[in-house]
C-alpha cells in the first residue's frame, strides 16, 4: 500500500461569512492549500458539502468550484454524506490517490448557513435524517439529539452538569485558535445558567452552525516538493462506515456501533490501538455526542464516557485531548466542511504549529466526524511520517 | 493496474413512479444487480443522485439507501455532479476498487422527479448551472440548451430538420427496450409538427425527466463467482473531467471541450482511438447535446455532428451506433440515475443480450453523461474482457 500524505492545508476563520460567496469562500481556503503544498498541482477535486443546492440554490459545487479556482479540465465531484461530507471528501481524495489514477488530490469542505435564516436552515439540516420517518414530524437534528441526551442520562442516572467538562474544553481550547468562530472561555456557572435550546441540552451543548472552508492536498509522498518546511503528516487509516439512519431502528440507541467499527477499521489498518493517538478530533455537535463517541471509540465503558470531561482528562495536557482547537464548539460546525477542518487542525498539531493549543509532543491524530447521530461516521488517522 | 469488471447490472423501468419511493426504487435496482453478480457482497455504496435534497427533502441518501437495503456498516456516500451523478459515481466506485482497499463496490444511480412537479423541478434542475450568474435570471436549462441550439443553427447554417434524426433513432431503438419510457417510434413529421418547448427546441429535442434507479457491481476479476454465465465487461478507461460551469465562459461555446478532453483520457488509458467503439452512449438529453457530442468524441468536425444523423450511422447497423436502447430521448432522463442507466444498457449490448436493440457483434462500448452543458463530463470505455 501506496503512502498518502497531507501535503498543503487552507482554512478559512469560521463565522457568519454573509459577505463572502460559497465559491470565495473555498477559493481562499485552495489557495492556501496549494501555497502551502509548494504549488503542487490537482488533478481531482472532491468537495465535501452538504446544504449548497438547498441554501444557495446551488448544486454541481464541485465543478463550479474548480471552475472559479482556475482549474477546469480537471476532475471533479461533490461528496455528501450530512455531516459527515467533509471526512467522506477525503476518503474520497485518499482513495483517488491511493487508486495510482490520481498523483495529486485537492479535497475541499465548504459550507455556508448564513446565506439562510432560521426555519430554512432547520428544513436544510433536517434532510439528513429520514424524511418520511423522522423529519416529516418535525424531529430536527437538536431535538433528536436532545432525546438521546436525556435517554443516555435517564439510563445512566447522570446529571446535566456533568457533561460541562466538554463545551469547557473546547472554549478554552478555541481561545487559542485565530480561525475560531468563539475565542473565549465560559465558566462551569455560564453553562449552568445557559438558556435552554430543546432540553436538555442548553446553549453550551451544541455547536453552532457556521460559515467556513477547509482544505488539504492528498499525494503521494515522492511527489512532494523536496523543500517542504514541515514534518510530513500521513494518513495512516481511512474508514466511512455507516449505521441505520435513525435512532429508532438500533438495537442499541446509546451504543454509536458506526463509529466503534470505524475506528476499529482505522485502527487495524494503522496497527495501532485507539489509545496510542495522542489526540481524537472527535465530532462534539453536541455535547451527548462526544461522551459517546469517547465510549465509542474504546476510551470509556458505555454511560461513562461523560466522567473524561471531570478531570481534565480531556484537555491538552490530558490523557485523551480532544477539541484541541475548539471542536464544533467554540471552533465553529460548518456543516460539510468541518470533517476537512478535523484534518487542517490535526496536521497544525502534528506539525507542531497548534500555538496556545499545541498538545505537547502530538505525533498521531484520530479524527471523526458524522452525519446524523453516527449514521455515517468518517474516520482517520493521521501522523508523523518516519523518516525512510 | 488491476482490471475493473462489472459483475452484475439492475435497473428498473424509466417512467413515472410517482407510487414507488426513492429507496424502494434503489432497492430494486440494488437486489436485481446483486443476484445478477451472484450475490457478491458489496463493502461500499456510491449513489449518483442530483435531486433528492431538493425534490425528496432526503440527503444522506447514500446511507439511508445502504440501511434499506440491509448493509448497514458498510462504507456509503451520495456522489453528486449534476446530470453527471451517475458517471461520477461510477467513476468513484472505480477508484475505489482500484485502490485495493475494497474488493466490491456498488454502484446505484437513483433519482425521483414525481415527488415535486412543475417549477419546483424547474428550480431544482437549474441549481446546477451557476446559482449566481445564470439561474438567477431564469435561465433554466432547457432555455441554455435552446440558445446553444439557436447559436449552432446560426452559425453552422443547420436547418432544425437535420436533428430529426437523433429522435427518430432513440425513438426506433427504445420502442425494443422494455425498461425504456416511450417504446414507440415517431416519424420525421411528428418531429416536424411537434410543439415548441423552448425555441428552436422543439418536444421530440428534449429529453422527459423520469424517476429510475439502475445499479451495477463493480470488482476485481479473481472475485468473481467462477459460474458467470456471460461474457465479463471490464472498464477499460474512467473519467471525469471538467469545463466551465457557464456556457459564456468558454472561447468557443459551440466545442465541449470538456467532452474532447475526457474521450481524449478514456481512450489514452483503453489504448484504443474512438472509431474502435462499437457503440457511443452519448448524452442526448437535447438533440443538439447529441450532435455536439459526436464533434467532441472525434466523429465528426465542429459543426458537422448533425450529419451523422442524416444517413442511418447513428443506427444500430450503422457506422457509430448512439441512444442503442433508447438514450435519454426515448429511454427517459432520470437525472443523477442516467450514467448508472447507460452502464446497465452498455452491458446488456456486450453480452449480447440486448434484444432487438442488439448492435450486432458489440465488443466495446462508450457511454457519457454530462452536467450541465458539458461542464462536467464522465466517460467510461468498457470492453469484453478477453479469456486470458
Amino acid at each position: 500500500m501506496t503512502d498518502i500524505v497531507i501535503a498543503g492545508i487552507g482554512q478559512t476563520p469560521v463565522g457568519e461569512h454573509w459577505d463572502i460567496s460559497l465559491r470565495e469562500l473555498a477559493l481562499s481556503a485552495i489557495e492556501a492549500a496549494i501555497e502551502d503544498a509548494g504549488g503542487l498541482k490537482p488533478q481531482a477535486l472532491y468537495v465535501g458539502n452538504m446544504l449548497a443546492p438547498h441554501l444557495s440554490h446551488q448544486a454541481h459545487v464541485a465543478t463550479l468550484i474548480a471552475d472559479f479556482a482556475g482549474l477546469v479540465g480537471i476532475e471533479a465531484a461533490t461528496i455528501e454524506a450530512a455531516g459527515a461530507s467533509g471526512g467522506a471528501a477525503i476518503r474520497a481524495g485518499y482513495l483517488a490517490v491511493a487508486s495510482g489514477q490520481i498523483d495529486v488530490a485537492l479535497v475541499v469542505g465548504v459550507e455556508k448557513f448564513t446565506d439562510q435564516i432560521g426555519s430554512s436552515v432547520d428544513a436544510a439540516l433536517s434532510t439528513a435524517s429520514d424524511g418520511d420517518y423522522e423529519a416529516v414530524h418535525g424531529l430536527t437534528p437538536v431535538a433528536q439529539a436532545a432525546l438521546l441526551m436525556r435517554r443516555y442520562m435517564h439510563e445512566f442516572d447522570v446529571p446535566h452538569a456533568a457533561f460541562a467538562g466538554f463545551p469547557l474544553t473546547a472554549h478554552a481550547n478555541g481561545a487559542c485558535n485565530p480561525n475560531a468562530m468563539f475565542q473565549k472561555t465560559i465558566t462551569p456557572e455560564a453553562y449552568q445558567k445557559a438558556g435552554v435550546v430543546s432540553d436538555p441540552l442548553g446553549m453550551f451543548d451544541v455547536a453552532p452552525y457556521a460559515d467556513g472552508a477547509a482544505a488539504v492536498v492528498l499525494t503521494r509522498p515522492e511527489l512532494m516538493p523536496p523543500a517542504f518546511p514541515h514534518p510530513l503528516v500521513r494518513i495512516s487509516g481511512s474508514s466511512v462506515t455507516t449505521d441505520t439512519l435513525a435512532l429508532h431502528d438500533r438495537p442499541d440507541m446509546l451504543v454509536f456501533d458506526a463509529a466503534r467499527l470505524s475506528v476499529e477499521r482505522v485502527c487495524q489498518r494503522a496497527r495501532i490501538t485507539p489509545v496510542q493517538v495522542d489526540l481524537f478530533e472527535l465530532y462534539d455537535a453536541y455535547s451527548i455526542f462526544a461522551a459517546m463517541s469517547l465510549e465509542a471509540a474504546g476510551f470509556a465503558e458505555r454511560g461513562q464516557g461523560w466522567r473524561l470531561a471531570q478531570d481534565g482528562q480531556i484537555g491538552l495536557q490530558g490523557s485523551m485531548p480532544i477539541s484541541t482547537l475548539g471542536g464544533l464548539k467554540a471552533r465553529g460546525n460548518p456543516g460539510g466542511a468541518t470533517g476537512v477542518y478535523q484534518a487542517v487542525e490535526a496536521v497544525l498539531q502534528l506539525r507542531g504549529k497548534a500555538g496556545g493549543s499545541q498538545v505537547p509532543g502530538a505525533r498521531r491524530a484520530m479524527i471523526q466526524c458524522f452525519g446524523g447521530p453516527a449514521s455515517t461516521v468518517a474516520t482517520h488517522v493521521l501522523e508523523v511520517k518516519r523518516e525512510s
